[in-house]
């Protein structure tokens, strides 16, 4: 009998429905930028983080006093504090802040995702430290990709490839679908040099008219943080353990 | 300015929506195995193919008197004449006919870019010949794979990159969406052997369980067919003309 776990690859929000009953571990991917900022702020000693879908709920939050980020097409909604850069993430004042946090993609993906048993935050950024520690898990596992806008995007899928990739490598895991075995294909292709891969992406070049290549390089560039976040009651905290 | 025409990939039915509105002729895609089915039927001498969604709509046909094929989770149902391998279709007593079909993805795909300006069938078999072309033809288009059950599927995306990748190559074609970027990747990995590069594709796997062998090396074959079935009035017929 194969005891294989499964470790398989949703490439949008809109295509979870097919997927979402059979995981106990889904993994939301925004590499440009929501879950890369994530992880960064983790890193840079945040305490929480409250992801919002709308900007509505956001604007609440900030009317009860809290220092929230609002993202839509690339850009920091007029009237709040930050975007998605992780650049600001780093700074000081969001030290053991409770933040909130609402984005065009990533944070959508999250609020699709709540429902799940776990839900964990990855990016290239903590994409060593995330695979290691999923490795260790006996479950199930889904990497949902947010994509742009509802549509397939190059970045998350090669996230969620180099997951899937560490694995399988394990021996513990398997994968069935053809989502998976294309975002392991491209993971492939893209590893050596994920930053000029991705140079045609339409999401990059996006970022890019917008003066972002800062943002790019850091977001793309794999392994710089040791923390995963995960999702417990509507709230994002670094990871202590899971059930 | 760049007076290149888009050609782009939509992975599955339920994405096309984000698509739909910019381009002039969609290609629909389901290599295994309508699509290859419909080009294989035209070569043999079919009249014209009936594609309806539904298996009522197929029986209603059937009590009307029409041959009527349908197929679902790789198999015939129960009452109908054939289902959608493409050995059926190279049969002398369909020749001159008209007939109907009804699978579980191609013609679900089909039915939901009825109302795009131009409706066109591409598979693995007709490949260079619709390649070459859509090449002439100076207007937007889409590769619209229909994917297994709402989900993505490799067979259909590597024929959709072989379409692109031909179509860009000529220069007078441009494509910005990154499942185009990456439908022209998966190809150029498989396209020297789409059979061993598919070998692990979950659909592949279902049909070879159910002894269909015969039917994937067909299907997965390159270039064996000249027809470029094109539907009119909710007809599928051999191309003669295009608006």
């Amino acid at each position: 009998m194969d005891t294989r776990k499964h470790v398989e690859v949703c490439f949008t929000p809109g295509e979870y429905k097919y997927f979402k009953d059979e995981y106990e571990i889904v993994v939301v991917i925004d590499v440009l930028r929501a879950t890369s900022a994530i992880c960064t702020a983790f890193d840079n000693g945040v305490n929480s983080i409250i992801p919002v879908a709308s900007i509505e709920e956001a604007r609440e939050y900030q009317k009860k006093g809290y220092l929230v980020g609002a993202e839509r097409k690339g850009e920091i909604v007029e009237g709040f504090n930050f975007g998605n850069s992780p650049y600001s993430y780093m700074k000081k004042e969001l030290k053991d802040k409770d933040i909130v946090l609402s984005t065009t993609n990533g944070t959508k993906a999250l609020d699709i995702a709540k429902n799940a048993k776990n839900v964990i935050v990855g990016s290239l950024l903590n994409l060593e430290v995330l695979s290691k520690w999923l490795a260790k898990q006996n479950k199930n596992i889904l990497c949902l990709c947010s994509g742009w806008q509802d549509k397939f995007n190059l970045e998350d899928t090669i996230c969620a490839g180099g997951i899937l990739e560490y694995l399988i490598n394990t021996g513990k895991f398997t994968s069935d679908e053809d989502s998976s075995i294309a975002a392991k294909y491209l993971y492939l292709s893209a590893k050596d040099n994920p930053l000029g891969y991705l140079k045609s992406s339409s999401h990059r070049r996006r970022l890019k008219k917008l003066n972002l290549s800062e943002d790019l390089k850091y977001c793309l560039t794999p392994n710089s943080s040791k923390s995963i976040p995960v999702l417990k009651d509507g709230r994002l905290i670094k990871l202590q353990s899971i059930e």
